[in-house]
């Protein structure tokens, strides 16, 4: 890469870090958790992210914001939960960025949170190095995909604090091989946690809304 | 976006723009039709190269380059079919750039070709800028990714020259609403070819490999 280049961007970079600092003390002083969700273009980000707003909301304050290149479709899709939805319009970029979220949140007149969900650009590589203040980077890893991801896109799945499995209820079509997948992910990210789920069948919700409780109560007992 | 970074972005775009129609000369003059597949980590790229590659080598000469962020697992998957493959590793970098293509091609010693495949990276988005000297980009959505995809990611799909749907064989267990991809598809890049295949059962490989001779014969006749 040309040396200019590198640093124009290491700048950009820098600027984003600062941004994604302030919001995450932001995230801090409200006791907000507050959750990255990362994968490929169709792994079922949207769909998973439907059902858990859906389930939370019966006993927590709940939000969530969604980037895409274009189209408000998935803001919509996560609003039929009941719970407020935001959508970031990228303009082809192919991650969302600190400052994107800053400035929603800046201007909506939420309620105090629970939880705020934050459905990245699907995209295995980019959203990498954005840092969005997030608590917790969640990669989901379809199983349609393939077992070989992790070991072939090792630089998002390294930054990840939690690995969803999806479309469990689609394991047997593609003949998934489960310890495959596990053995890839440990590879390149060791010890880190890893859940099964299909937003269809509903198999692992009850232990990934767990997770994600059992996180809360410990972001505010810190 | 800063307008300096959009400079710096605009000289490399120009540069690799330099390299891609050099590159494109160059496939010309010795005649071979070169394809440049595309779409989301897990589509299924490797999967269909690899049979293509098995089919078309039967009567015809071919090769084909594979783009990776790290791993030569995919280089090891194509050469299976026996046909010359060699491995891109872009350490980290989110698409294929027009002059490590021409690097690999001039360390390579390859017979006369009549089909040259590049299997960008995973990526919905990034390839869409940077030109390879290809003559098709063929992008690949598979049916387990959701309908609404060109919507949502309109850019790449914009640049494309043929669409495949693969994976057909999982249409069923995934409730795959043909007409609704199909009209997404001619609404984002009206009268765009779009071909089923799976490669798994084999069906549409006539038709596409049919289509890829057809190319082959107009580019040699002009």
């Amino acid at each position: 890469m040309k040396p200019r280049v590198l640093e124009v961007r290491t700048n950009i970079l820098k600027q984003n870090d600062q941004v994604a600092r302030e919001m995450r003390d932001r995230f801090a002083r409200q006791g907000v958790l507050v959750c990255n969700l990362v994968s490929s273009p169709g792994a079922g980000k949207t769909e998973l992210l439907a059902k858990t707003l859906a389930e939370l909301r019966r006993r927590h304050s709940v939000a969530a914001i969604v980037g895409d290149l274009a189209t408000d479709c998935d803001a919509k899709r996560l609003a039929a939960s009941g719970a407020p939805a935001q959508q970031i319009e990228t303009n082809g970029l192919c991650h969302l960025e600190a400052d994107m979220v800053a400035r929603v949140l800046d201007a909506w007149q939420l309620p105090p949170l629970d939880f705020l969900f934050i459905e990245n650009v699907g995209n295995l590589v980019c959203p990498t190095s954005w840092d969005l203040g997030e608590d917790l980077r969640v990669l989901l890893i379809s199983v349609t995909e393939g077992e070989d991801k992790p070991l072939k896109y090792p630089t998002l799945i390294n930054t990840a604090d939690l690995v969803l499995m999806t479309k469990m209820d689609l394991a047997e079509a593609v003949e998934f091989d489960r310890a495959a997948l596990a053995a890839n992910i440990q590879a390149v990210r060791p010890g880190v946690d890893v859940q099964d789920v299909s937003a269809r069948t509903g198999e692992g919700f009850a232990a990934w809304i767990e997770l994600l409780e059992t996180h809360l109560r410990a972001k505010r007992q810190r």
